[in-house]
């Protein structure tokens, strides 16, 4: 079985890593000469929304997927009438506007912070009025790791603001003060069939994720909040394949913040510190496998690194350190690798991290 | 760093997989047009003695290293002349020779069956002379997988047995009645620091492996045996990557049977089953970095996928399950897959693997 990736970014490398084992190959899709999917699978060079690169995608495969969510919905929409596309375009449309996103979670009982749509700097101005301050104005469109978004203080900011992100469609939320950042990966099969990975504890900076913890400590009450949130859009949006959903743990309470129609960076951890990996189930979902087994394996903490990755050899000289290299050039604010520490005792996890997290340098 | 390795089956495959995390990359050199490893890695198209395919294979890459035992050392010495090779060639020719290698155990204090060289039907006699039968009558070169041996039973064979085998320079092993069939997978360093898996117990039909489970269980002693024999082998052969050891387990004492200069079919399991897997401990002393930790996680079984794939579903229905396409073409005989149970409980593991074994049909 082929599989098609549009996008050929580390998760569509991790993705092809896990799939060879079941037998399958893979081809991405992507515009960059250098895309680090290409050095581990078949590449077709071509910008995602190009019709003809789309068509030769969907000639070459049996499946196809993607690895981030900017995709053009309707290219997907149009190639879905020649080859399986899973997610179904219609859960990747629905991810990809914040407002559609936020009304989706409003309909279905998942909590949200406030939400009102602007157009216009009188609706920011009424969006505030309703909302308060502090708040976050967020593009609806095509942001990610913090980008197209500015939080708002105070009332005289509005017209800057709208000024610097009024030419886009956006949203305004209210500020969330959450005890801390949860996430949950999701996997929905062929067959219905749904798996969840525990409750994964998150930290990021400058809108970029640092570190995962996973399974986050204390929270029985949680994982059966976010299972249940995350099984109510799987089955609405008849989804198939891994579905991840950030929420803000807000005094026990969960608040979802987005949701990722895909793998999703806080579960790389379940590479080495669960059964089967996101990778590995994802591709059994869209490929209508059985569902692998999702429990944890002792306990993990995953480092992000951006820009650079650190000298490598004291990472490597600490037992139960897995190290991922993207086989990207480094960059400023580039996802270039990450690390997974496992251990079966939460202690010795404590103490490895603590020796490690200060040699990672962020550029 | 760009990683060569000299031969392109299954295990360059796996090889492959577990080094792209690592930030390496592959060349494989094999004359097959659809090496499985091809299909994973870049390849040249070579035979294992073509000069100029082996000057090329030196010129792309930064080190070099080897899938099976039976590549010509003199080419892969003639080789390190111009790029790091390892393990060394010497130590590549001591295994592929059973007498040397026999030899070498007997001065290294390693326990082995009675043999003796048969270079002419009269030392064919005057072994079994001094031996007894049974006995195994073996080419001293080239042999894998059961091939190029036959056990003599009763004198009036001799004969028969010459005419068969004869051609090539033999040896004869004594039988060995073992309790079982073990064997240890040992990395070294390009530092000298020395790391064991735990003993695997080995059950082989018609001279092929089928079923590994590992940690070997009640083998407190043997592991204490086992690695003294290997950590022996690996400082006299100032051994650099994975060495595997298979013994015979002879009522608590271990009589070594073979040794392969690489990574081995007996150690498949410690890919979800250990910490750091064989593939990935092979590059990382290759390569010169630090040695991931082995120990076991939980306790594993590795089936066997001999000349064809049994039907997945049931596989990977069962949790634990790891599953591994070779990518290969069905043929009889051929190791086309293998598949990893993985459980936390003994009992667990013991009741998945009699749900699986029976499903597995050998062609």
């Amino acid at each position: 079985m082929i599989v098609g990736i549009v996008g050929g970014g580390q998760l569509a490398r991790m993705m092809a890593l896990a799939g060879y084992p079941l037998g399958l190959r893979f081809v991405v899709l992507d515009p960059a000469r250098d895309a680090c999917a290409g050095q581990v699978a078949a590449q077709i060079l071509g910008e995602y929304d190009d019709v003809e690169a789309l068509a030769e995608l969907a000639r070459r495969c049996d499946v196809i997927t993607f690895d981030f969510e900017n995709v053009p919905a309707v290219a997907l929409e149009r190639l879905s009438a020649e080859v399986p596309v899973a997610p179904n375009p219609q859960a990747l449309a629905s991810a990809q506007d914040r407002l559609s996103e936020k009304t989706l979670f409003r309909e279905l009982g998942i909590g949200t912070p406030a939400f009102a749509a602007v157009d216009s700097l009188q609706q920011l101005e009424a969006a505030v009025e309703a909302i308060g301050l502090p708040a976050v104005l967020k593009t609806r469109r095509f942001g990610y790791d913090g980008k197209g978004q500015r939080v708002l203080r105070e009332r005289a900011e509005l017209a800057a603001a709208w000024d610097e992100l009024g030419k886009y469609p956006l949203i305004l939320e209210g500020f969330v003060d959450f005890t801390r950042e949860v996430s949950i990966i999701a996997v929905r099969g062929r067959d219905g069939a749904i798996a969840f990975y525990p409750l994964t504890e998150n930290r990021h900076e400058g809108g970029i994720l640092r570190l995962s913890r996973a399974p986050c400590t204390d929270a029985a009450a949680l994982d059966a909040q976010a299972q249940r949130h995350a099984r109510a859009l799987l089955e609405h949006l008849d989804y198939v394949g891994v579905l991840a959903i950030e929420f803000f743990d807000v005094g026990g309470t969960l608040i979802a913040n987005e949701m990722a129609p895909r793998v999703h960076n806080s579960g790389h951890w379940t590479i080495e510190g669960a059964e089967t990996s996101q990778f590995e189930n994802h591709l059994r979902a869209v490929c209508g496998m059985s569902l692998g087994a999702t429990q944890a394996r002792g306990c993990s903490a995953m480092l992000n690194f951006i820009g650079r990755l650190p000298a490598p050899a004291a990472f490597l000289a600490e037992p139960g350190l897995h190290w991922h290299d993207y086989g990207k050039e480094a960059r400023g604010g580039r996802k270039v690798g990450h690390a997974t520490l496992r251990a079966d005792e939460p202690q010795t996890l404590a103490a490895a991290l603590s020796r490690l997290q200060p040699l990672v340098v962020a550029d």
